[in-house]
């Protein structure tokens, strides 16, 4: 296509665009880049440096990077809790040593409040204003792997039995408020799906650089001397934790407060801490302030619903991420007047409740102390029961009593953390009952060609090879697992050929779409 | 085998067991049954009928039927929802009919008090003492076809909008209190996984033949008379909700009381309403009177974690269960001392807790009012926090500071239900972490052959045909799915093919073990 026609056919386009963007604003950007080269998105790469990391804060701040919409970035985020074993989790790594230089003379980063986690960003996304809808995809996610040689090929990761876990003070076994690190190990290229605890230990006084004497973990980053803990070995011993990668942090900047504790969650996403936030899922949080402002971090390992004891398995990620701005005036039903951070993914929706959906408005003037005293499981539930039958009403077009029973017979509540001073209970729809309008199939050949793609169809393997910009994706017939760029990926639900076309769901697509298109 | 052969053989086998009884207690029936056809279970019938149900009691009362540890019970269990539908769900089935029988002259179950689920039962266990544990297999489980011929083929179920909903009194509409029904269609021979609605009513007040006006739903087994309601029709068009067909109500008599409301689940199980307990899931419950007492009830057709509106997708169902009685002195380390209900599947352990762990005891004289007054999901988390603690420590050996990092990174924390006296929080453990212990794959040839199974290996379709007493099982190799005879049955993880024999796990042998042992 020679640039002047190129030209024409995108004037067309955006016409076009304007007249029918009230009914299909979740994929303007998939429809431009269908059609328009120049249109598709940039990789950025924001490693993490003493430079791309807040701590404790996902209030406003400069942006460290500025993207347009359907832009790509691999951001990397590392675990507030790599000093409890400095060795594995720090030690070579020189972004995550720059982030935790510490000594007398010098502490890279010296503000480390109201919360604890490290955030990379903030990230600006052009011309995203108030009343916007930022949509998050998750496109690929890796452990960190140690930067130290002496751990060559692993990846550690931290959980820690902290005092604000759920059952501090109420150990059956003395001392009763103890608290407990213990240190797990994974394969970093992820060829292995479970981590396995190595060592465990009880947290002892530490000293920090400036003299301070730290009996409980009470401050981020202190590093512990191993000097003065007892390691416990073989603990856990045969037990595989499944690995569940996700971001316990991220989230958009709310417009309450310029500075805002990490800690609690809330209608802007921030500290969910929902495993489910992972690799092929895809986040929509409410626009609060110009630019959006988007915060990555807490990266996690493993969790279980609830988060019991105050952390999860802590490790240091890289994910790619692709960001999609909704303008206010083309949001559809489900995204209009969105107040919560809700959670797509091929499967299924999942809504996010909180004790207080917005305890930064809800609670005063001192709504970042208030909030760790007054949180419950059964308010969040009731939070998650409202803004669940919101959805189905306004989003699904279901009257209330229709939303009511489904609601009972189909959608699963879970509680999400029970530590992070704004507790959480989730809601989960599954999209699949909304079969006509949810999961249709779609011809994945047309989809992936339309941009550019090569798509090549192996009859003896019943397999397609999908190449565009030097990546290169396999699907197999039936398969629940495809291959990018050799690794593997796991599938929602296997890939069918349906009348001599392969199929997959458009949320698929979209997924893999942007992954094609990730320049590395 | 000649009959006196076998006598030596089983007291041989007898005495063997007796000295190796510490070790092998969860298999106790399943050793016997290899060694000894004499051992081979006997098949009960329990067909739903005023002589066989109890309504609205799970305590105390005369066994309706008296079984052997190993027995397999086809019992017919039918909802006390009934009475939403005349037409569809009781007209023509002659048994359904029985139970809801009430005329001015007659009321076939006019004790209908505490509670209001129909229980199929009590159902004693020969032996069975205080401090026994009883076993629960769920083999199978089948929709009760409509006995109206005009509805040949469908199921149908109601749900309730009730007004012990969680947000009953809290609706956006007016008027904010009502009670809405919706009934749902299924196929009843389950060739479609989804239920849909039929049709929705606002409650009317409902004259029952005594001459009792009931404005509200709070009396079960009123058959409403559809000339005072207004249907609606196009209800949830195009929403199919999967199917997920489970007991709402199962448990064995506690000891607290006599006479028991079937609502409050507890330490006996009972109405637990979790939409897990459902075919190929095994159930344990501590004995806590002669003989158990079971009793089973409150079928289910689907239902979401947290039961928000009052109800499931009521419905009847028959289900094949299997009994094994594990004697106090033989428990293995994660029965000894159950005192809660635990959920068994090939992939995880559920436990379940409530507000009040045991209700009966812990409120008093006053408990079975009390209990309506006084729950909370907070209260209910912390119990199941308590006994995910003391399950891992205990029946898996874990230290307690293994347990607390475990239910922290790995177990997942979900809302049972919010509407049933003391509300209910799962905890949710993947057995294949403990992969060595708990998941080992056995050879099943070698299993099914022991019983006289006959196994046939198609090296074409890669699949073994096993049959036993007019039973076919057929295993596909990498297949999620096996047919027995000719119904469909989904697995938890495909059969393997390892080193040339099929492999399944020891959970999945014991299920199919007692589904071919089945007579029917």
């Amino acid at each position: 296509m020679k640039k002047s026609t190129k030209k024409v056919k995108l004037a067309a386009l955006l016409t076009l665009s304007c007249l029918v963007m009230q009914s299909i604003s979740t994929s303007v950007y998939a429809e431009a880049s269908i059609n328009d080269s120049s249109a598709q998105p940039k990789t950025h790469h924001l490693p993490a440096n003493s430079d791309h990391v807040r701590w404790g804060n996902i209030g406003m701040g400069e942006p460290v990077l500025s993207v347009n919409t359907g832009d790509i970035i691999t951001v990397e985020a590392v675990t507030h809790h790599s000093g409890d074993d400095y060795d594995r989790m720090i030690k070579g790594d020189a972004g995550v040593e720059d982030i935790f230089q510490w000594t007398k003379e010098r502490k890279n980063e010296s503000d480390r409040a109201p919360g604890v986690h490290i955030l990379t960003g903030p990230i600006e996304v052009k011309g995203a204003e108030p009343g916007d809808v930022l949509e998050v995809r998750i496109l690929d996610m890796n452990l960190r792997p140690s930067g130290n040689p002496d751990y060559e090929g692993k990846t550690y990761g931290s959980n820690a039995a902290a005092n604000w876990g759920y059952l501090n003070g109420d150990m059956l076994e003395d001392p009763k408020t103890r608290e407990v690190i213990t240190i797990y190990e994974m394969e970093s290229d992820g060829t292995t799906d479970y981590a396995k605890a190595a060592y465990s230990y009880t947290w002892t006084p530490q000293t920090d650089p400036d003299g301070k004497v730290h009996n409980t973990i009470d401050y981020p980053g202190v590093i512990v001397d191993h000097d003065t803990i007892v390691k416990k070995q073989d603990v856990l011993k045969d037990v595989r934790i499944p690995v569940r990668l996700h971001f316990g942090t991220m989230g958009v900047a709310p417009k309450e407060a310029d500075v805002v504790d990490s800690v609690p969650p809330s209608y802007f996403g921030g500290n969910i801490d929902d495993w489910r936030i992972g690799e092929g899922s895809t986040m929509y949080y409410p626009v609060s302030v110009p630019g959006a402002l988007l915060s990555v971090g807490d990266p996690h390992a493993a969790q279980g619903d609830s988060e019991m004891n105050g952390t999860a398995i802590e490790t240091s990620l890289t994910g790619d991420i692709q960001v999609i701005l909704h303008k206010k005036k083309n949001l559809d039903a489900k995204l209009a007047d969105l107040s919560f951070p809700l959670l797509e993914t091929e499967k299924e929706w999942v809504l996010h409740g909180f004790s207080y959906a917005n305890y930064l408005a809800e609670l005063g003037a001192d709504a970042q102390k208030a909030i760790y005293k007054n949180s419950s499981i059964d308010k969040a539930m009731k939070d998650a029961a409202y803004k669940s039958r919101r959805f189905l009403m306004d989003g699904m077009g279901l009257t209330e009593d229709e939303a009511y029973s489904l609601m009972s017979v189909a959608v699963d509540y879970g509680i999400t953390q029970v530590v992070d001073g704004n507790w959480g209970v989730h809601a989960s729809i599954d999209r699949t009952m909304f079969s006509e309008k949810a999961t249709r199939l779609i011809t994945l050949r047309d989809r992936f060609e339309s941009f550019g793609a090569k798509v090549k169809w192996n009859n003896t393997e019943q397999a397609i090879t999908i190449t565009y910009r030097n990546n290169t994706l396999v699907l197999k017939i039936g398969s629940n697992e495809a291959s990018f760029n050799d690794k593997k990926v796991k599938l929602h639900s296997p890939i069918q050929l349906v009348e001599g076309s392969v199929k997959g769901t458009e949320y698929f697509a979209k997924i893999f779409q942007a992954k094609l298109m990730t320049d590395k």
